[in-house]
């Protein structure tokens, strides 16, 4: 087993996009290369590739698709066809920050070329770039997030956050890493994480990989293990974070809400490009899955025949509720969304 | 579909217990004939009958199977057989009070019969009058907590607590059921459960036999659609209910918090025989459950290879987040748990 540490979620590789099937995973470790945005948009959206961060800089690989598929063919038409990229990655998964920042940025960076450089290779090094700056960033949290973990340290955290959530070396996963490679004592509980069960296929799995001491539960008993002292810290990771909420995987508020009755710090660990400080939090849109995810695993139907499901794939958990955010500029407390948002915001 | 509520979940058939195999549903409705206390121990040990009003009388049936067994072998044998049967049930699972309520109370009524009794008969007969209370104590708790409920109401429930964690007709099932034949438009949100699925695979199935309508949640979401104005009510059962602290399904307490949070009332229903009002909450033992509950679901994995697993089948939510408690005998504040236990307990 190659520990997930060392490889790369997402990655550009001779003009195509190369990544881990995370549909697979735990099973397989297979890779998917993909020629087009179309394919791109795709996988995001059927969670081939997930995490905010890794979607982020997958939809700016598919930005690089779409410039590279036109790099012949002249600057309007380039332009066009990253309109188009622009327009079907954004339609892809509706709540992930990341995902709006960076087709955002490279859009902003396409169109602010000067006339005599290269359009299509622009937008390739900009989405390398990004990737590069994704890693740089994770490590950075890591080693920001580790100094608030102490040796002994049991952490709980939720859904998947690892390098799989990212390009490498993951958000809420970071602080764990730089912590035990600091020679700190550090297990980890992960909850399953229905419906899709990323606590359970990936972070058990990434952990595994690394050799960092995992415990798999159940979501409900989150709340059980917190009261009952087996938890000294909360670290989770964030999809889009506005002045008042933070959006996560579904089931993040509950944890909050438990952390903070038994007084158990809960960070949320996330790049600036998850912080999204000028929207109000009405604009954010929670993300309504299919009913299947719930209904059937595996493709076996495990609920009675015809239930009707709400399926959201994300919460939100009032910042209030949050000890730090752990960024790759520091951390900041709640108050800081408000005070300095252009600190912290990408 | 024959609704549910026409049912009998555990019933006493010429010698025999006849329940429905919880394991099979909701794909098949089927029942086993258990001729022996042995049979009936590991029926409650393997979940094939759960619930624990449902639990506390097939226990008390079991104890009838030991006496009905020795029936003809005079009274020292048939007590004999008693005891054993006794500690063969009271070591099935370890949490239900109604379990160990309903041994008692037969090994009690057959040690103080009188030397003219017949005593197979006087068990069975104690046993059968045990099933007829627990629809009796259903049926009133569905009449108070009816009280509770407005017409328009979405309730939360989580795991099983109808007809078939009970006799007939259930514990926090029970008021809905009422509500909706009182004319009241009750609907109901069921998390599903994990790790065994009760509330997709057995509340979802329930209510959708008595028309009832029902939607399904991932346990994760449950904070969310409180927080989003989508419940009104939550009423859960209980294992067992302390002066301090109402055992139940595991993820009980993190519905408790965010109920509280969001000034939605909590209600806990349970007849008599599951309070332990004499008990110091330190000798409730929370049973741990087998690490496959949570790493394989219908025989296959679903988790990492090999992740180690922490399993409690129970969480304890402090009495302070319930607004009152539903028994047969009205509706009781947490107060009432230590003020006044004689005028509750069973």
């Amino acid at each position: 087993m190659r520990p997930m540490s060392e490889l790369r979620t997402v990655e550009w590789v001779k003009g195509r996009v190369r990544m881990i099937d995370q549909t697979q995973l735990p099973d397989r470790l297979v890779y998917v290369n993909l020629r087009s945005y179309r394919q791109v948009s795709r996988a995001i959206r059927e969670m081939v590739v997930r995490g905010a961060p890794a979607i982020g800089v997958a939809a700016a690989m598919g930005m690089a698709l779409a410039a590279h598929e036109g790099r012949d063919k002249g600057r309007d038409r380039i332009l066009k066809q990253l309109d188009l990229a622009a327009g079907s990655l954004r339609a892809s998964r509706p709540t992930a920050q990341n995902l709006f920042w960076a087709v955002d940025r490279v859009l902003q960076r396409a169109r602010n070329a000067s006339p005599n450089e290269d359009l299509g290779k622009l937008v390739v090094d900009e989405a390398e770039r990004m990737a590069e700056e994704d890693v740089r960033a994770n490590l950075s949290i890591g080693s920001y997030g580790a100094d608030l973990l102490a040796d002994g340290d049991q952490v709980l955290t939720h859904c998947n956050t690892g390098t799989l959530a990212t390009v490498n070396y993951g958000t809420a996963l970071a602080p764990i890493r730089t912590a035990v490679r600091q020679g700190k004592r550090v297990r980890v509980i992960a909850t399953e994480t229905r419906p899709r069960l990323q606590g359970a296929k990936l972070t058990a799995y990434e952990l595994m990989s690394d050799k960092i001491p995992v415990t798999l539960i159940a979501d409900g008993a989150s709340g059980y293990v917190i009261r009952k002292g087996m938890v000294q810290k909360v670290i989770v990771g964030a999809d889009r974070i506005t002045k008042s909420f933070v959006a996560n995987k579904v089931g993040t508020y509950l944890i909050a809400l438990a952390a903070r009755e038994s007084n158990i710090p809960f960070y949320v660990a996330a790049p600036a490009s998850t912080f999204d400080l000028r929207r109000d939090v009405s604009e954010v849109k929670i993300e309504e899955r299919d009913r299947k995810e719930v209904t059937h695993i595996n493709g076996k139907r495990v609920a009675a025949r015809g239930v009707p499901v709400y399926n959201p794939a994300f919460d939100l958990t009032p910042v209030e509720l949050v000890r730090g955010f752990v960024t790759e500029k520091g951390v900041f407390t709640p108050d800081a969304l408000t005070a300095q948002p252009a600190s912290i915001q990408a």
